[in-house]
């Protein structure tokens, strides 16, 4: 560590204890060595990780979902998204969370970056693809899980990040990775739909 | 609720049990009862609000900050942001952290919009602050906190964010506000720096 050009920044586990084991949460508190010499402790939530997916409908338009948050105690316009499987490949997940949530299948696909929602109090990386080439059958949602899917223009969706109609921050980073890519700024490799070498898989 | 056109999405609390309450996280577990009648339980970290703020100095670059996030193990680039102290009025807020984690004051702030970063299972929601007319002083940072302080211009964040060196998502919709409003597509409403009515005090 004598090279490390951010030792001055990096802190290293001491210890970890198990704080919560929810039905759905998992929250540890672990005690670092602070840069400084002394010690600390880090609460944060362990996540599987997650997907989220832009899906673009033949005639331009984004899928949506409105869906009751409980925590938000709101109905919020979100991207479809779902939590990674135990060693689930990144582009299945993505494709299973779409058709369950919307019954929408794509034929293309593509990686375009990792988000990180909650860098103070959770590990969780949610990872951005696009689809497109949509063709759509039957959802099967999740128990307990009830939701809308809507369809706006990418214009419609801009203007919701703007006005705070849309304040989901993957559904946010999702309209600026659209505008970006429909302004030709960002590129996106797209691949067919059969899962196998693709930049989601790998580390970030 | 019988007008209510989210009836059939709208979860309504049953009752709470709480789950933790750590030195830093505190989360409950509710039971709701589900649209279609039956009941869930719903897992989520109670947070008292963030700011976050988009520093622009006279040159027209972004102060940001190079900070190791124990959660995910990584030196982040990061907007300026923090928690809202009990009864911290928001400005107030965005004013503080900005001189505790940076040493600047700025003359003048514009409340852009909010984002919810988390809203499967957290409350909280951070407020978007622009600040501009900075000068310099001397940072107090909190006990335990390590950080350095950079600047970037706006293409330079904006090429990070589709590169995938800045991940964490509020640096991220922070870059598409400043990208939106330097290109004159979303308007801004500056203010002077003394807090009184401002967008940021009212609900969403």
């Amino acid at each position: 560590m004598k090279d490390d050009p951010d030792q001055h920044l990096r802190e290293t586990t001491v210890s970890r204890t198990e704080l919560l084991q929810g039905n759905f949460l998992h929250v540890v508190r672990d005690t670092v060595r602070l840069p400084g010499g002394g010690q600390a402790t880090r609460e944060f939530v362990l996540h599987p990780g997650a997907v989220m997916i832009i899906a673009l409908l033949d005639d331009g338009r984004v899928v949506l979902e409105r869906q009751f948050r409980h925590a938000m105690q709101a109905v919020m316009i979100e991207v479809p998204a779902g939590k990674v499987d135990p060693g689930e490949d990144r582009l299945v997940c993505a494709q299973r969370e779409l058709l369950e949530e919307t019954g929408y299948r794509a034929s293309e696909w593509a990686f375009a970056c990792r988000l990180a929602p909650t860098v103070a109090y959770s590990d969780e990386i949610i990872d951005i693809w696009f689809a497109r080439g949509l063709t759509v059958g039957e959802r099967t949602l999740d128990e307990g899980e009830f939701l809308d899917v809507i369809a706006a223009t990418p214009d419609e969706l801009n203007s919701w990040c703007f006005s705070g109609k849309v304040i989901d921050c993957k559904t946010l980073i999702g309209s600026m990775w659209l505008q970006n890519v429909l302004r030709g700024e960002w590129t996106l490799s797209w691949q067919g739909a059969e899962p196998g070498s693709h930049a989601g898989e790998s580390g970030a």
